[in-house]
């Protein structure tokens, strides 16, 4: 719908008007004619589109038409002025000619990339709104969460500067193009504007240079551009732009400063407006503002179907033998490994535990960030310390000390692969967290600022697991996924005792050991709790039992805190996933014909999907500490080629 | 979709299992089987549904099928247990016969008034989502906002217990319907639980008598009850709730405690689940929950076409004359008149400005609700003191201090009629607030916490207006609706210097007074503001030229404050809408023919619509403090006919 104006013009002098493209002057007639005036005609140049309201009868071009209180000339403008005598408008009463002159006519259009090519188009139609799926439109932003600073450095959104012109590429181009005289008319002003709410989400920079930089990112980073002035931001909400003059363009760049939360729908709104001057100490009023909406790109997880890129190990006094099969297995299938030493791990060997990497994602830019959990064990300064750098970003949420348990920690947070639930397709997978039963009168939680956090992000809604039932209390402790060939693309692995029962009683059966090893009232009360997990997984997943394979393995109640449960050998489930590669907690299980019956089982089952296992000795220094390989690894991956705006919300 | 839960049978001993009808069972049957069995066969007694998964080739009731590590048996119950010896699932393998025993059955809904036609249904299919519309779904909730108590009173959200029985009429009724044997198994439980996030916005009560009260407010009212333990807080987020046996029913009652707002959706979900035990220290198992969810109405602002019931206005040391006018009009349409005498409002007289009145409503229940302005002038008690009651609820939002300023008075707060914009209906109208220009850099707004709280009630989506030109700054002072019988159903009134200039010249050409009695500049100037205004009201509230009437009202720039207007002589815009009588400022214009041309000009523009105009003398203790009649009274007004819950957001 065109923006209309209503203009009052006098009878006792011609009007001269600034117009805009695109919006419609609404000028009534009723106190523009002389007194006594019946009738009028309206005459005007080629630029000048009109209409009369009410309709007359006939065409009237130059023709009487009846005057009343309610004439209305609506007038349109198709194109700016070169010069300033091109347009005009002549009307007629009482043979007094009026010239009502729209002798300055603008062209204004704020320019995004609302249809998510990569590239800002001309004043898309659509660029006021934002709509989700294939067919949606409405720009997108990035959380300027990297740090391009590499000494004294800090995520580049706590920073209101432009440091270094690369820091440009991860802000979304934003252009103002305008059309017109060489110059405003006096007092008359663009300004750019945001609301209060939005301004704690956005800041927008300004290409201070007036070379008209064109719409290419590339070029931009070629030559060094020495000053991008700050336009709108928490302080400053409202601020004047250049009218450059002619036909321009001005560049600016708009950088998103917070992710999606529970207060923070991720939508934010960016206007200019042409102002008209009023009187000293009287505000200008707006007479044209043109919008575009933005959302910010949420944090999304990989799961382990996606290819790895690095994997993150830490050195310890103790874990030689576990770094070496890890370094193994690492270079074999040609990832790079990163290890953290002790000096920044500080004895902290929870990799897993410590941060969860994902990554921000929009058509012109993309990069890994990284989850720090409110955990702060002793690596706690590892993920801003060591990950946060240019294009790679970082973002935490700070919980009370008193709220965080071994529940915040990021083995109790893992993302399915995609999925589709009863006709509801999840093509970047669904998050799951470990929390107390929803019913427990008692218990430990994921921290509440942590959730709304993960909830907030939308694109991978997430599904609450239990996991409470476990002395550690992280749901990498039952359950992980495992890329497979055929179904749907991976299987749900899960921790059975009654796997493990089944096979040490076929052992038993056939002369090897004793099958009554362990409790079996207690992995019947432990396998409830799984099977829990699993119907909710079923469910929440939309899985079959054929998309799950049990692996045998036991549990018991912990020697100090009787009533949860810890792994009894090495918890194979507990795995690094490597492409085709599975690095497993080696199970140290009874021998048959000298080799481990339960990497046997392992391996047989795994061998199916067409996945390697190798096993990784972690007894000493991970499993006996209530951990195992996963705990001690993690894996940065690559984005999915899924685009999180393609989804349909 | 059916609940489906995992059961895993040994096969040392047969079973006894407890089951909810509307769940369905998987009992994996692999390790139930004794070791070599290759076939087994399945038998089960009518109550029971059986189907075989892999699904065998032919029939197999009482027929052998193969066994396999995939075999399961999906079991699910059409009604509760009579007995304990009902239900049978016999199978057998290798001639061993195992039973497989559903023995306790139980029936368990947790049922709300989620088709909302004021009743609570038997298990409604929809009652786990919410949505709007005619056919949409899900229950309704108020905030339990009024004062059950007058002495020491507090609004009801207060107070964590239910001190008098008419209370329970403020929440919605939630019934447990259970059936099945007389007792839960040993160690099972029923519970109740909402989330953390939830807890804050509601409380749930339940009737401890055990005798079912049936399914009707009336009765319950008629007879004391004596006690309503609360079940569910913010203190308390599960707690166990009885099994009464048999066929029973439960009463809860649900109570609200706030309204949506930025951080609220005023969306809650209610569960219920069956716990089963597991061992001592270890949470109980859920293995059914059933949920129902609630939104809390939101508050709702009833526009001038709406009917009154009360009008509210001061007394003061000066106001006799205005206060005389006032009685003579509210009496002769027979409305109630309130009047706030001054030991209460202390000299603050402005009525409009410290309130508004709103509502909110459910399929059961419906009161008047006052949000009381941040403004807090001397009238800054009324609101709680005289006005929060039984059936009449209080809301305020709390600001800083220096975050208020005059646009915080409710006279910048206004709704429109019902309205229809490019086929979007709004059949609430629209809520109306006047802030300064978004683009200037400078100026007083509505504070933030009332603009989140409007915004976050959905079902009038508000509009911003420009005010801060005026030096009061209030919406009421240029704009008011009015009913009409044709059209929309109302008129838009304008303030209109250009209506009033017109209306002056036609004057003095025919010789009474001086056409020239203000300064047309500035006329022109504040027009823009007006015109403005009016541009984005045709916009957003769909309205064309014949929708608007302009009243001749002229304005000044103030004395003291060099840049903002306020109105030349008494503003007859701010009126007072009753029905078809309109209590307008008495003007004090130019007198042609002894009748005064401004009084004579409004009563013929309204005439048309079959309006009454009586004119108020408000000149000394109203305009000349800056206010007029509107500002000085307040209406209280009978709800909408439409349903908020059936707007099609």
């Amino acid at each position: 719908m065109a923006h209309r104006r209503t203009l009052r013009v006098d009878y006792d002098s011609s009007t001269n008007v600034v117009c805009v493209v695109g919006s419609e002057l609404n000028v009534n007639l009723d106190r523009g004619a002389p007194p006594g005036s019946k009738f009028f005609s309206v005459k005007c140049t080629a630029n000048v589109k009109f209409e009369l309201s009410p309709p007359p009868v006939e065409s009237s071009h130059g023709a009487l038409v009846p005057l009343s209180g309610k004439s209305v000339i609506l007038i349109s403008m198709s194109h700016a002025s070169q010069s300033e005598k091109d347009d005009k408008v002549i009307w007629t009463a009482m043979k007094i000619q009026k010239a009502f002159n729209p002798t300055q006519v603008f062209q204004i259009s704020l320019d995004v990339d609302a249809d998510r090519d990569g590239t800002v188009e001309i004043n898309n139609p659509h660029k006021e709104s934002w709509t989700w799926g294939p067919n949606g439109h409405g720009a997108i932003l990035l959380v300027n969460c990297d740090a391009e600073k590499i000494h004294d450095k800090s995520p580049d959104n706590e920073d209101p500067r432009i440091v270094k012109v690369s820091d440009l590429k991860d802000m979304s181009l934003m252009v103002l193009r305008t059309r017109g005289p060489a110059e405003l008319p006096e007092g008359y002003k663009l300004t750019m504007h945001i609301s209060q709410g939005d301004a704690e989400s956005v800041r927008v920079f300004r290409a201070a240079s007036r070379e008209a930089v064109k719409n290419s990112l590339h070029k931009l980073f070629s030559s060094f551009v020495k000053d991008y002035p700050l336009v709108l931001s928490s302080e400053v909400l409202s601020q004047e732009v250049p009218y450059l003059g002619g036909s321009a363009e001005m560049n600016f760049y708009v950088e998103g400063l917070r992710f999606p939360d529970k207060d923070f729908d991720g939508l934010i709104t960016i206007n200019l407006s042409l102002l008209q001057p009023v009187k000293e100490g009287i505000p200008e009023t707006p007479i044209f503002t043109d919008k575009v909406v933005f959302r910010v790109s949420p944090w999304i997880m990989t799961p382990n179907t996606l290819q790895p890129v690095e994997v993150f190990v830490c050195s310890t006094s103790d874990n030689y033998q576990f770094l070496k099969g890890m370094k193994a297995l690492v270079s074999r299938c040609g990832y790079k490994l990163k290890v953290c030493f002790e000096y920044m791990n500080r004895g902290d060997r929870w990799m897993q535990d410590e941060l969860e990497f994902g990554y921000i994602d929009s058509p012109h830019h993309s990069f890994p960030v990284v989850l720090d959990s409110p955990r702060d064990g002793h690596l706690d300064d590892f993920p801003y310390d060591e990950l946060l750098g240019p294009d790679f970003g970082y973002v935490t949420r700070v919980a009370h000390r008193k709220d965080v348990s071994s529940l915040d920690s990021f083995g109790n947070l893992e993302v399915s692969p995609p999925v589709t639930v009863n006709g509801k397709k999840y093509p970047l997978g669904r998050i799951l967290i470990g929390v107390a039963f929803p019913t427990a009168t008692k218990g430990r939680n994921m921290t509440k600022v942590v959730q709304d956090f993960l909830w907030a992000q939308k694109v991978q809604e997430p599904v609450a697991l239990f996991s409470d039932w476990l002395c550690v209390g992280h749901i990498d402790e039952f359950m992980t996924f495992v890329p497979a060939p055929d179904r749907k693309g991976f299987r749900l692995l899960l921790a059975s005792p009654d796997a493990a029962y089944k096979l040490f009683r076929g052992l038993h059966k056939d002369g090897h050991g004793q099958a009554k090893m362990f409790d079996g009232i207690h992995q019947i009360i432990l396998h409830g709790c799984i099977d829990w997990n699993r119907d909710v997984l079923k469910r929440e997943l939309g899985l079959d039992d054929d998309d799950i394979i049990d692996l045998p393995i036991l549990f018991k109640l912990d020697e100090e805190d009787g009533s949860r449960a810890v792994a009894y050998y090495p918890d194979m489930v507990n795995m690094i996933v490597l492409g085709k590669d599975l690095g497993i907690p080696k199970p140290f299980g009874p021998k048959v014909d000298g080799r481990c019956a339960l990497e046997t089982e392992m391996c047989s089952l795994m061998e199916g999907l067409g996945l390697r296992c190798t096993f990784i000795d972690d007894f000493s220094s991970y499993h006996k500490l209530l951990g195992e390989v996963h705990c001690g690894s993690n894996v940065l991956r690559k984005p999915f080629d899924f685009k999180w705006w393609n989804l349909e919300l």
